[in-house]
């Protein structure tokens, strides 16, 4: 809902705390004392139940089961079982979904395959869109995968595929795949993601979705919007850990319509067999490649089994709430200071984080974090702030609002050490 | 060295564990009570360290660290610190190494290396040779490749790369790359790698080492070798863990010469300037991709911090003891029973396994298993021991190959739960 914005107080936020109906589920998650933290869009907060978890695939399965955990622990079946456990919260079916390798693996699995189905029909079709602001990760892979072809494929990047009229002259008879950030991942704007599948449809392209920014944050419905292939990360909102394996998914209509070229043992329909030949799995199988980091595996199911008894129509409506609050409170209480909104202020051009821009963006996002209001910070200038709903509470959307205040009010973000750089922030 | 098999006993087992300068290193690992473990060629016993190791990274790190502990724990140095630490151990320098990803990912991006780099020479150079008892994994890899390519490449797999006079006709003029498996994982076989290698080189070809079973369990000198790609695993004799990331290893002399097609943001120059377009990281940083299974690559760590500490050539001279002993008590103790040798009597054709054909092989090492003697089976018939110097006993090799020869004596193998089989052994 949208507040009032003259009636915003810290009380407030604790009444609204207080008739939350998904407050239970921070309880399940363990953060550190004196630390709000807005960055569960970047590295998700560990569950509880984690620490147990890597005690037993650690001591259990690998000290004392050893290598026959793979059939007593189910090591083998992990990426499916995985899998299936996410695929409802992308709106997939079961056998539709694998957790393994990593998002720009998955990601160049998919283009392969998107780029091969439509060779098989258009040789014509040969050019991969997609937009400046996509991350940057998504475009390096479909960089790397064109120059390696070396034959006329084409990754066309087009500088605002929102603005009006864009779409029509982008989609031309030459486009195979258009590859999309669901949510981008610095502005939080979102795509109206089967409007866009059943554009691109219509122009005769595929659509592979990029959902690190979506999945376990906002609704999404795969087989509703009739989409292709999607990808993404299990350690931003799914809580996974840092580094856990990353996800495909891909619609059952084009599963066995290829051969994607990352073709290592664990996708062979008889990997035990020892054949010399690859012969590809039948189903989502086919996706997976080489031997899987089983302990960052196991935990994944940690995140996933809490996001799955968690209801997504009121995870959305909560995210929507903090981060209406988030902006209101921003703009009402640090009115004066250069802060820019940088995410859409529609609630259906939306994701789960708010973006400011400010011309000292990275000291004040240092100087907060020393604080412990850990939020981040991605160039240009950009402060993001990352809503999670299952563990974060209004009180702290107005504590974390009033340390930037404080910050800005004071300067005290105008420090040198603020504004020595580190590699990441 | 080799014994005379007249004189073996069990005593003479303890006074040589006795006499053992690595015995200490068992105290290191934890392996369950009741259980000789010969599987350490698959997945490698668990460091004591480990558990620690675990808590650290998953308690502290993650649930304490969060987000910062990219720079506070250094996460991001990770796949180069643990590089650095490996490297000696396949006699390449600092700054040569990563661990990262899996073995068949890292096979693709030196495959790919080597065709580009072969292809700026001599466009006619498209052959990959190999051979059709190398590791089926690398082969489906090299197949997906050329699959994708779809420009003339080939996979040239031959039959014995070993019979007399078969290099001089395989080293024709169209030859990019030869792909070979130090140690087979089947036979044990070892190739000469730097022979093997000059003779390529002499050719005009490249050479692509897959070290999964030589690293840790045998000296390797890639540097000496003058190799060009090596890649390999760290969950077999380096102790990493079930599924750990894997290693590639690049000749400087080849690093900065091509852009390899799995080009990820981690792999990027400047990976936090969020740039749209891929530039590829000066060194051995560009075979990086995408985020890594941080809690699986922190546990490589243990399994390093041991083999860097054991003397190579000492963990050589225990690892052929071992072998020399388990392959003539087998003859001795289990003489009359099928069982044929395939692993190479040769030292120095020998890697750290033995295996022995068994027309009931699966059955049989199904009983073993039970047993408490824990080695593999690898089609087609064949029973698959590892010699593990850093925690395995003369007296364990005497107990293991005592099971082994009762079961065969007693017939105790066949039954039918024996022969049933699940989808690893």
């Amino acid at each position: 809902m949208s507040l009032d914005t003259g009636t915003l107080t810290r009380e407030l936020c604790v009444r609204q705390d207080d008739a939350d109906p998904l407050a239970g589920f921070a309880t399940e998650f363990e953060l550190p004392t004196g630390v709000i933290y807005l960055d569960g869009n970047s590295l998700g907060a560990k569950p509880r139940m984690a620490a147990a978890r890597a005690h037993a695939v650690v001591e259990d399965e690998w000290g004392t089961g050893l290598i026959r955990s793979w059939n007593d622990a189910d090591w083998f079946s992990a990426p499916g079982r995985l899998g299936d456990l996410l695929s409802p919260l992308i709106g997939g079916g079961a056998g539709e979904t694998v957790v393994t390798d990593t998002t720009s693996l998955n990601l160049f699995k998919a283009l392969a395959a998107a780029l091969r189905i439509q060779g098989g029909k258009d040789p014509a079709r040969r050019v991969i869109v997609s937009e400046r602001d996509n991350c940057p990760t998504d475009l390096y892979i479909a960089q790397g995968m064109v120059e390696f072809l070396d034959r006329g494929y084409e990754l066309r990047v087009v500088e605002d595929l929102g603005a009006p009229g864009t779409w029509d002259s982008v989609l031309t008879e030459d486009v195979a795949v258009v590859m999309l950030s669901h949510v981008n991942y610095r502005t939080g704007a979102m795509w109206d993601l089967a409007g866009v599948t059943g554009r691109v449809h219509q122009a005769g392209g595929l659509v592979l979705w990029d959902l690190a920014h979506s999945a376990g944050a906002v609704p999404v419905d795969l087989t509703a919007a009739d989409a292709d292939f999607a990808v993404g990360c299990t350690y931003k909102y799914l809580n996974g850990g840092p580094g856990s394996p990353a996800f495909i998914w891909v619609s059952r209509r084009h599963q066995d319509t290829f051969w994607q070229p990352l073709s290592g043992w664990w996708g062979h329909a008889r990997p035990f067999a020892m054949e010399d030949t690859y012969e590809p799995a039948t189903g989502i199988g086919r996706f997976l490649c080489g031997t899987q980091p089983v302990v960052s595996l196991a935990l994944v199911e940690c995140g996933l089994e809490i996001a799955r008894r968690a209801d997504m129509t009121a995870v959305r409506r909560k995210s929507l709430a903090l981060s209406d609050l988030f902006l209101q409170l921003v703009e009402q209480r640090c009115a004066g200071h250069p802060l820019t909104l940088v995410t859409p202020r529609e609630h259906d051009r939306r994701g789960s984080h708010v973006s400011f821009r400010h011309p000292h963006g990275f000291a004040v996002m240092a100087a907060l974090i020393e604080r412990g209001v850990i939020g981040d910070y991605r160039e240009p200038e950009v402060l993001r702030f990352g809503l999670t709903p299952l563990y974060l509470s209004h009180v702290e959307v107005w504590d974390a609002v009033e340390a930037l205040r404080d910050i800005l009010d004071t300067g005290a973000w105008d420090q040198p050490r603020f504004r020595e750089r580190g590699t990441v922030t």
